[in-house]
């Protein structure tokens, strides 16, 4: 673990005058708060006794078998006894890189991948290999040359770590053809799949993807959270793993927490049984879409030639490639000194990779502050390119580093 | 980690004609749940985009800086910049630990020691050595002859382990006399202390005692919880650390939960500024010490000759010492078949011993219960020694083990 370079930069991104696209934090404001408020005053009011008291280690029973009618929205079929409730899903995370990895061990992930993931599995000191992904997500071949090449160098792949869908950085998603193959090919190379799921409510069309875990649940282990569809101060995600696999979670998360927080689980609870929530995660889609859309309008307008970036079909994140020579973690400081601010890309790789990137968020700033974001931006990067069209650009030699991830880049 | 046998028997305990002496939670109905329920859904009404967003990894400042006046009043001068909050004092210990320890290296605890603690211990495959206590607590000339021998067999120790107030499980008090020597003989060895105070508050008797930490703030680790001056419930507990040592916690925490709860971590703070919190430790004082005393007056009017305990000064627990010949594990399952409950000592042992004890808990059960329980309790003892004396007693030269903690056996 090493002091973060992000967070540094985080402390100047907090002055009101930056505009930050940089920050993963759902916009909890547009929960309904005197509503949300009455409810958690009457169930500590009427049940007190259970809901500031210790409880088990995996988790409120009830809240567990509502966890499984939420994960049934994308086709996952569980029971509420193979999940664990978990202090968001970062811990279920910790957990199963506790249980899995040794020193050494290979984890996949997707380049990029989750900052916080990598965080994590550098904790435990993974050796995380990257497979490229596309607009389509994960990309099969690369996957199946990767474990091929694992194979004949005889080392020892833990799982595949994965955020198939609205992927945070990228913002892509897995197709649906090519799930069945990533399953396949895992199947086939015998590796358990890590499917980390956030955003999977949070599409603009159509109905939600299936679940990887869906269509292989003996090798997929799901991490969910209410974080993005509730509120994430509440700090309640969930895991859903194979029976063996759930014991030793329970017995590592009594290790580690003794018990998660009756008074956040009995929140869910209660607002999963008393609130329309299904209505409320209506209302967040419909507002991360507008803000979606006017990011993307305004990178359409105003960022210069020779800049890329996806195009997020839910979630929170659009991912940008500069042009060449550019680097993006060089100009982050630039860009706050223009008050406007992203994560660089090098964040999200675990080898390096990432320099000409950068993750822009949508979640949290309203449509206009988002544009002018964006302006703001386009004019920093224009300034980059004529720097680089002037005194030429930069090599992209050095490696890129794993942060810890820093709540504020979620 | 293994399953543990405690919790097959926990769940026979919760059958509600079975007396409890087992559990140690809080009795958290004591609080004025209408007054709290009122504060806490207007905290969510009033400050919802705070409360239910994520926070920072080391915690909330403002809450930080109420954590320094809390341990104020047992002599800690700490500043609020040293504190982190953690999931209960639990995930200050498994930060801790996994920091600290490498497998094999050595960690001292006292004799008994915290359950919870071992689990944590063994889980990062630690060596527990453990020094004896008495009614004065930890004893300085076993902790000297301990560090010395290690010293000859070149054993790196980690770390010492003390819960120096009203113990769990023993509910002894080291004395102030022997605070100093233990900081003496640590200083002399260079060892860290870690000091576990959660009960520290819960005196029955005078002032506070001085925490150790209080005199050598270099050398002590100290951690704190609200869980049983407040509720368990919120799993907000904190540790309060050297600053180098500080800067690792916060990155372990990011890495393992991304940051603690400002759902739960508001409420507190909410709590300490709003609500009389003083007398409210005042009242749970009162209430737990009338528990001891039908406890202890129970004990003394119905346990058999050759039966010892300890007499807590504050407090959750009793440490009972059963004749020889006798098995307080083995005995767990008749006693619960007789309707009562207790922990066998052997948990709280990472090498066998406390064949012969039981922690008692006066925590939640009412007097009334509590002197049932050890009505039952004192007749199922009376069985066991007639059945010792006509059939011969119990050799204790089994392994113990170390057990997982259990949420129902804090």
């Amino acid at each position: 673990m090493v002091p973060s370079e992000i967070r540094a930069l985080f402390a100047m991104v907090a002055r009101p005058e930056v505009v930050s696209l940089a920050g993963g934090a759902p916009y909890v404001s547009a929960l309904p708060l005197d509503a949300v408020g009455t409810m958690i005053g009457e169930l500590v009011a009427g049940k007190g006794a259970e809901v500031l008291q210790y409880g088990s280690a995996q988790g409120d029973e009830t809240l567990r078998e509502l966890i499984c009618e939420v994960m049934a929205l994308e086709g996952v079929q569980g029971s509420a006894d193979d999940v664990v409730v978990t202090v968001g899903a970062q811990q279920a995370l910790d957990l199963i890189t506790k249980i899995f990895v040794d020193p050494g061990d290979v984890v996949l992930a997707e380049a990029p991948s989750y900052v916080g993931a990598l965080g994590t599995f550098a904790a435990y000191q993974a050796d995380v290999v990257h497979v490229p992904l596309d607009e389509g997500g994960l990309i099969p071949s690369a996957l199946r040359e990767t474990l091929d090449r694992l194979r004949r160098e005889g080392r020892r792949v833990k799982f595949l770590y994965t955020v198939p869908t609205f992927q945070n950085p990228a913002g892509v998603t897995l197709t649906t053809a090519r799930r069945a193959q990533i399953l396949e090919i895992c199947a086939e190379h015998d590796v358990l799949i890590v499917e980390d799921n956030p955003y999977g409510l949070l599409g603009f069309e159509g109905e939600p993807m299936r679940a990887l875990r869906a269509d292989d649940p003996d090798r997929v282990i799901y991490l969910g959270s209410f974080s993005k569809t509730i509120a994430s101060g509440l700090r309640v995600g969930w895991v859903l793993a194979p029976h063996a696999v759930r014991a030793k979670l329970v017995l590592a998360a009594e290790s580690a927490i003794l018990c998660p927080s009756n008074f956040s689980q009995l929140a869910v609870r209660e607002y999963l049984l008393t609130q329309p929530w299904r209505e409320q995660i209506k209302a967040f889609r419909e507002m991360y879409r507008e803000r979606r859309d006017a990011m993307l309008d305004a990178l359409d307008q105003l960022m210069p030639d020779g800049c890329t970036w996806t195009r997020p079909a839910g979630g929170f994140f659009v991912w940008v490639t500069l042009p060449e020579g550019l680097d993006a973690k060089a100009m982050a400081p630039r860009a706050i000194a223009d008050r406007v601010a992203y994560v660089p890309g090098t964040g999200f790789y675990a080898d390096g990779g990432g320099r000409r990137n950068m993750r822009l968020s949508y979640c949290f700033p309203e449509p206009h502050r988002i544009r002018e974001g964006v302006r703001r931006l386009a004019a920093v990067v224009e300034k980059e390119i004529r720097l680089r069209d002037t005194f030429g650009g930069v090599e992209h030699d050095g490696p890129g580093g794993v942060h810890t991830p820093g709540p504020g880049i979620v």
